[in-house]
């Protein structure tokens, strides 16, 4: 079941830039690990800003749910969720 | 070069139907063939909404413009476009 | 697996009555379906306006999209989908 | 007489971690008391979001007020409120 | 129980000027019925618009959804609901 | 001369309480005697808001630009000014 | 007393040419009337839009309010109102 | 060569009392002069806001950047800038 | 002088397109006329919109209005304009 | 390939000025290289703005994205993204 989820990162000005790294560390080796498993299926970076646009593969809300809440840069992050489902005029039977 | 494009189709309550559906018939054709060609990548169906996302593959602006431009339903839609790049966390060399 | 789902209902000042009254009956019965079968699972009138908030438990996305895709009074209507999930300070296991 | 109540919660990024988890506490043991008690009929998670759905049942406009300004988070929360009513369309006489 | 509702109408160009007076005095009547009935307790003129920021008086959600429903001219208007309740610094025990 | 005023009072969750308690106080004691004058003739909280709708009596639009404008809460408030007149329709002579 | 009115002209494509030339030499006449009199104190047109930023000089809210709306393009027109009043810095003892 | 500008003033909670009257103190100053030089030929408060509505009349765009841009309180505010020109219907020949 | 200039097209579903074909036209014609003056000094298509960029390079405002006033597609445009200036960093003495 | 990108600097209030200097004159430095590389194609200065419209030609998204994610101030702007082409009324062949 695929989700559009798009995030924002905002970092204060004055946040310490060494723990901002270890996060950034943790998100990428947290985001491998979901785009390996095939959930986080799509990730492309908005060009000009701190934000992507993802596409989301998951069971069920509350698996989406939980991924996002536990992302290392959660905490700066805007997020906005879209339900998608595969399109009619495809010529492919699965929603890739 | 990739683009996410967003499309919202308004169509007013008394349009002729039958015009509607040769317009709809005419944009299948045309999305299908540009699916094929891998210019239209992806598209998704909005869960509730006639509106789609989708991500483009196109060589440079014009060809973007040029494809949403002659699309059969384009004076239907609202259509909104940002620029995409490859996200630098992928474990992929790709923009996949 | 549920979503809120908002619809605001618009009908144009010079819309025939009978025929939109044709479709409210239509949309009273494919409610009354989807309330039985547990699908829609809360309706509420908003106060003051000509719309709803409503709960859908479904089993994926496309389901609740062919649901609100194939109304009776759609085309009439705008409509936003929230994806929500079982909220963890509640006392019950599920996500009533 | 109901409510939908909507409540965005924002921690700022160097608040205390243990004085927000006491205050998280204290908003549960509420929150139960109130479910327990039917006021708060509904409540569900918002995808992604650290935020709430929620449908208030109560016997007027100053208890929904004096009930929502004395939640031990409400210093950190965004809130709107809706009035809402019994959907005539519904099979049953009563608002579930 | 106090609700405020603000109305602004809307009326086509077009409209027939006869049908709309029409209106206008069973509007009107409607309004006075209600203002000396005591739960429409206050309307006033938003200046420069054809607008009203009125104060309801009900006795739950539904009376005051019932009577902005079939409102005259409530075909022609958008229609914003806020609940109030006493000031506690009022002087006055009541909600005047 | 009438205008609906709402304010809306937002307090930094750092802010000193001793110190915004006083405020407080001091604005109670400041509306108070303008209620008392008729000049803040109604004051209404909105319900699950730290916000209230007002309307103020006023000579001219100074003496109430210099009367929010010495409220001791002002520094934390949004306002917003909406000048009122007597409603056309009302069976009243005065703009109650 | 000083209000800040911007009016926007919205003119339907369909609309027939010589009714709304009648209409705006009407305006213009009951604009000149108004300006001679120093009611409307000053007009300035915004530049590239159907549009104007003026100054009306008048005894109340409601001697405004009736202004605006027998303009005869009122029925065309979207509508600002902003209370003013004499800027403290200003050199001179009135509001010019 | 006029323009509208608008200005609204923030002031943070805990910034220095004594420093910003030194502000307020220069852009009096820099405020009356360019009053008397006819440049900044009309300001307004905004009723109920640490606003004001200005018309500046300037040689050029360039002009009109570098007074504002050098404004003792411009890093505080926030500014709207709208192009005007005469209204054709004035009874004057020049843009008063 | 320089003002940013941004229209949106916008053509109802049922005008006659003829009719639009020869307004379109006197729009090339008048826009290439301006261009070859070096007024209409930039202009860029919007991607995927029926919208344009345009920079022009005017005496006044006045004579800015006077020519959007007189586009012959000016009735289905919406029309930003924002005033701009050489920018202090650029290596020109001009505002190219 | 043309991008407008128009670029908003927020400094806070109480940022450090030597080392916003620093980074202004960065800021220059990387801006007049790219000027003279005739990337960074056009720039101007928002009027009362700490703001430019630019235009950048670059030979994809990933440049685009590059070149502003480096910018020295980039930390301090909000920053949009418009994709262009060549407009086709245009009297050159070129995108100038």
């Amino acid at each position: 079941m695929l989700f559009k989820v798009e995030m924002d990162v905002n970092v204060p000005l004055d946040y310490d830039p060494e723990k901002f790294d270890e996060l950034k560390k943790a998100e990428k080796a947290r985001f491998q690990e979901l785009q390996k498993a095939g959930t986080w299926r799509h990730i492309w970076r908005v060009v000009g800003q701190y934000s992507n646009v993802s596409i989301f593969d998951v069971t069920d809300n509350s698996e989406l749910h939980d991924i996002l809440m536990s992302l290392p840069l959660y905490p700066f992050m805007d997020v906005r969720v879209t339900a998608l489902c595969r399109h009619p005029s495809s010529l492919y039977e699965d929603d890739r």
